[in-house]
């Protein structure tokens, strides 16, 4: 029997609805797959709360005793009284950097029964694999003459051919096992330091795999397709902002981000991956059990198969196709939806 | 009766086919209003066919020559025979920030009787004031230890409190004679330097506009509301690089890059002001007389106007809507397009 340590950070709104919910349904596909593993659950009260207390984000003691799990469980990040940005880089994202977490994998699929804003949404299922650990994220820029008139702020992009060549090739890994497509993403037409180095990795990477198809789209153009023809992609692969936006586009497209589930996912193992939501903490409608658990859900089964842990999340995934199937315009309650596909999964 | 001195630069690709219609437009506009204005236009050879026989895009010469103009009538810049970047920045992004288009104009509106990719798009009618000379399209940064292992690639956002305000400033009197709702667009949780200069901008110059309601979006969440909820916007004002991405994004829910104009302004009128589609050069197509170029009609129609034109700029605006109404699926070449618009406009 295999133990797994877990910690859990719900974090801000609705995270701490959302987060029981992914655990219930976690917990109770082990059970219904009789699987021999057992998933020990520490909790974490970071975020707002934590953080008018007691000043602090994450320390770095903190950081230190999460590297210590088999995986991370995170809720959401955010909230509009503290200063925007300091729950986000000093708590999000110090993991993400923290852990080396390059491979920031969003699925995105139109699962039956969902309604999506598009006419003609046609089949919508591709990945994007967003670059993580750099980038424009990397915080490093400044202020210069701050609240004058002559103000200057930075935001340094920071790119690395050791950084770019393994979110590519991990990227490429992925197209060769789906449907060999893979598509990147940047504006080498204007940012041409940092574009001219992912086209330059992409084609070498490219060598090694010979049967995916490779093409180019701005970030713009991107947009487009995204609404236009997403049936179009298999594997994107991008940088660490332009895979932000283009993940939430396409998780409006296939219905919305209560849906969307994402992993960063450090793949070498040498630190704890990390599973969440891609949607925020939504501020307006916390504690008031309206969010949507699924985008949670799928991410404990994003986390389970990380883990190895492959029957149960496959056992997750259909749960929340049969949810979502049968739905129609039924409201229900956070806990409630969370109820439904404990019960599908227990069968 | 006034002249006008106007540079045309056809560029790349589909801009040599839909540069002439646009001029064909703008002169039967001109003759049917009976505006006592004549228009001198000047052609430039510049784009990827010049690129090889000089090596040059745009000298400085030329760009101290373009200056002396009262507009310019731009096309498409972009070829695959020319490295990526080498015509964008050394053509376009060179007289965007050589003339101090601190405006980059984008209207977006869900014309009658042309279809959306939505569902239900709803009414459609906003603009977005994109930065136009500074944040992540200054070029600066650059490549360290090229093409080897250790290769790091920076791109450095620069935003100061002179270039927001000022075009914080336009947009606010924009939202000011429409619906008063501004909406400004950032990642200002993640990029605090330079979000949180745009957050402090945009509150400062709030007070001088006490009747246009302010809400903030991060980019991500922008791209998600403009595919769900487009009529929520009225004026969006952002950074170069999101306003990039969000225009292309707001051309395809209102029916195509093929209909999406822009004008880079300058407001101050110290150098002239530059219209183009925001469409690319399309070499996919380029040569085949497939373009549509309303896009190009419409940014004529900026251009009229930005020169005090308003009747000829009305005039081709109601020629168009007029055109697109009446289109259906009909499959016209680039130049029957610019033919039935002129004829329009001559009434
Ligand atoms: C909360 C924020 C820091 C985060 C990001 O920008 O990466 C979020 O938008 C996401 O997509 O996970
Ligand atoms: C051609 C390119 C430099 C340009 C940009 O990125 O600004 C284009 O995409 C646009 O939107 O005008």
């Amino acid at each position: 029997s295999s133990e797994f340590k877990i910690a859990v950070i719900p974090g801000d709104g609705i995270g701490h609805e959302v987060v029981p919910e992914g655990l219930k349904v976690l917990e109770a596909a082990i059970e219904a797959t009789g699987t021999d593993a057992s998933l020990d659950f520490t909790h974490y009260e970071l975020g707002a709360k934590r953080w008018h207390e007691t000043g602090e984000a994450l320390t770095d003691q903190e950081l230190e005793e999460l590297r210590g799990y088999d995986a991370i469980f995170f809720g959401a990040v955010g909230d509009p009284d503290v200063p925007s940005g300091v729950l986000e880089r000093g708590l999000l994202l110090k993991m993400r950097f923290g852990f080396d977490h390059y491979v920031n994998l969003r699925p995105t699929k139109l699962f039956a029964g969902v309604e999506s804003p598009l006419a003609n949404p046609g089949e919508i299922d591709f990945v994007v694999v967003r670059e993580g650990t750099e980038g424009p994220y990397t915080g490093q820029g400044g202020v210069l003459r701050y609240g004058t008139e002559h103000e200057v702020a930075t935001e340094v992009s920071v790119n690395t051919a050791y950084g770019v060549e393994r979110v590519v090739r991990d990227a490429f890994a992925r197209a060769q096992s789906r449907r060999k497509k893979l598509t990147y993403v940047h504006k080498h037409n204007v940012m041409v330091h940092a574009g001219h180095l992912w086209r330059r990795t992409v084609e070498k990477v490219a060598l090694e795999f010979p049967e995916v198809a490779v093409d180019y789209l701005h970030t713009d153009a991107c947009t487009i397709f995204m609404v236009t023809n997403p049936s179009r992609f298999d594997v994107i692969v991008t940088d660490n902002l332009f895979g932000d936006i283009i993940t939430d586009l396409a998780a409006a497209v296939s219905g919305g981000i209560g849906l969307a589930a994402s992993g960063n996912i450090n793949p070498d193992r040498t630190a704890p991956s990390l599973f969440e939501p891609i949607h925020g903490s939504a501020p307006d409608i916390a504690g008031q059990q309206k969010a949507d658990p699924t985008a949670c859900v799928l991410s404990a089964a994003l986390m389970a198969q990380h883990l190895g842990l492959d029957d149960v999340a496959e056992l997750i995934e259909s749960a929340v196709e049969k949810d979502l199937a049968a739905r129609g315009g039924a409201i229900r309650s956070t806990s409630d939806i969370g109820d439904a596909l404990a019960g599908l999964v227990a069968g």
